[in-house]
């Protein structure tokens, strides 16, 4: 049965880099691959033409479909709206609505980027971590909320960090089962010391662990944590925290490799049904000019035609074809570095595609 | 009148880093500086003998001085405990009942000890940040918080993050008036795109920039900030923002210097009354060695000097005699590099002392 891709390519350099990304999925379709691309609104230029960052077309056909490309939302534009109808809205609402709770984000170094990183080679060289975040839960979604007037008349802000037991087993199940592919080590980040939420998370990581005798199990707080990636990344394996936590810590662990702009995720829900994106932002600052780098997202393709589409081979295909554009020198300009070939985003498309 | 200095060692390496910073202020005591010196018990060096990491003797001495120095606290023997009698809820607990809301965290590279980042010398070469965490509000203390059984029988943890304007203004005046003795300029760091109480921080913070014309103000998403301070730390002077996002920030900013072991802290009440202590943890690893670095505890008591007792020619003679040592090649095992001498923690205390 044709498998339904959803393509959302939302704001700053979402559109042109997305483009990239379905040239290869279109040359696949070609080849026999059995999907079809239906494209919908997100985001910025959803508010912009329907007044809601998350049209409930786009929520629909999001619902029917086996997997969703997505480039990138919000910008400087759209800063001034209240938060309720803002592009990352958008964005928060189909990780919720779809119940994608597990997000994926492999912070790897790419041998031929080593330079690019601001960390001491020996400190970077290999490192290959995968961060497993809750995507679904915590204080990104956590009830009340909301901004009040006090009796004296100031405002006061509120948010509510919350998680319950199964919603912390099935992420801790994701980072367990993906560990026992990899090293066997799971490092579970909380702040147990002083949350309560996350003394939780922590108790039942440690009960969990009890079903995977083969996976080490190693907890440590967030402020440690991100210490402990500046200092020596290549002691993790695999990472799962929180919502909040996995935004930060992922962060800063792919700009560790310098590599931010070819890095990938995939946000799953338990039928491994996924979202694919960039881990990278819009670049407001540098859309419509043809300079972002696509390979991002056509690796947030390959993981597609991993996860959901079941097409290993193609995905094999993309990711030794980005590794040999690299090898022969081309750069976009986030990566370039002298002696290199700078090229566009749709060359580097084209690159790839000639490579597969 | 004599001033009121409270010693709070802690635990792990707590005693004798704070031991090494005492014997400093008793050679100032020598000379003429008009301070006592008493003792109390927190954390788990309070709760093994009272029950409670926060005896009520040590929070009324503490209450009646005008300073504290406190090592630190925490440690692997006590994280079984419940949360409301960890060694950490101590250090909360004095925090929140000073009302010590302004914590400052200078992130300082060493030139004498450049080599011991794990980044890029031009990357780091001459940091100097300082990052304003807001301390006894936000998710911290913030109530409803708990663990609760649902209906279902499953467990559900909870926190609060709430702040007010007065809050938020009045930690935003320190930066901005730290800020003007530097070099202007303040970041504030949020997640205003996701979280109401953030929205009315980045609001609350352009408001009060209003009243101060000479400073620039700027605004960062928190995720971004994390990976700004590892792709180009130098761009910031000040950073302002709240507990939780404070504490993660300062400890990656801390360690992007290589320095941790150097990093002194102050926080402060509205009257400049404050606690001062290192960036750095207990280590209960090496506690009770003689290798700890004394060094950031050393110059906690000189930022003491400085802020509360108005001693800045004391301080400075601390400060200069740190340099000094570094200078002459002494470093203790954390900080150590070929060719340099190791020295243990009281040796360094003593080269200090000597080079006042
Ligand atoms: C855009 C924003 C809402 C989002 C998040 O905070 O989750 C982004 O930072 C991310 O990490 O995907
Ligand atoms: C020990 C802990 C409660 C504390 C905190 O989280 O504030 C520490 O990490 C710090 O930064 O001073």
């Amino acid at each position: 049965m044709t498998k339904k891709i959803v393509v959302l390519p939302g704001d700053g350099i979402g559109p042109e880099i997305v483009a990239e990304a379905v040239k290869i999925l279109e040359a696949f379709r070609q080849e026999g691959l059995d999907v079809s691309l239906e494209y919908g609104l997100i985001g910025g230029a959803a508010y912009d033409e329907t007044g809601t960052p998350l049209p409930d077309e786009t929520l629909q056909m999001s619902k029917q479909a086996d997997a969703i490309l997505l480039g990138a939302v919000g910008g400087y534009k759209w800063e001034s709206l209240d938060i309720s109808v803002r592009p990352e809205k958008g964005l928060l609402g189909i990780r919720s609505e779809l119940n994608l709770f597990a997000n994926l984000r492999p912070a790897i170094l790419y041998p031929q980027l080593a330079e690019a990183s601001t960390l001491k080679a020996d400190v970077v060289a290999g490192l290959d971590l995968m961060i497993v975040r809750e995507l679904t839960g915590g204080i990104y979604f956590g009830q009340p909320r909301g901004i009040r007037t006090l009796e004296n008349g100031e405002k006061q802000g509120f948010n509510t960090l919350v998680y319950r037991e199964t919603e912390i087993n099935r992420i801790g199940k994701v980072a367990f089962d993906i560990a026992s592919k990899r090293q066997g080590r799971v490092c579970s980040v909380d702040k147990a010391n002083v949350l309560e939420s996350t003394e939780l998370w922590r108790e039942t990581m440690t009960t969990l662990s009890e079903s995977y005798p083969d996976i080490e199990l190693s907890h440590m707080y967030v402020d440690n944590a991100a210490m402990q990636l500046v200092r020596a990344p290549k002691q993790f394996d695999v990472m799962v925290t929180t919502n909040m936590f996995g935004d930060i810590l992922s962060d800063c662990a792919s700009m560790l490799t310098g590599s931010i702009g070819m890095l990938p995720s995939a946000s799953l829900d338990e039928n491994s049904k996924g979202m694919y994106e960039p881990i990278h932002g819009s670049a407001p600052d540098i859309a419509g000019q043809n300079i972002a780098n696509p390979l991002a997202t056509i690796l947030s393709a390959a993981m597609m035609l991993r996860y959901t589409l079941d097409e290993a081979a193609m995905a094999d295909r993309i990711e030794k074809a980005v590794s040999k554009v690299l090898d022969d020198g081309l750069r976009t300009a986030d990566i370039y570095s002298a002696g290199m070939t700078k090229v566009s985003t749709s060359e580097m498309g084209d690159a790839v595609l000639a490579a597969l």
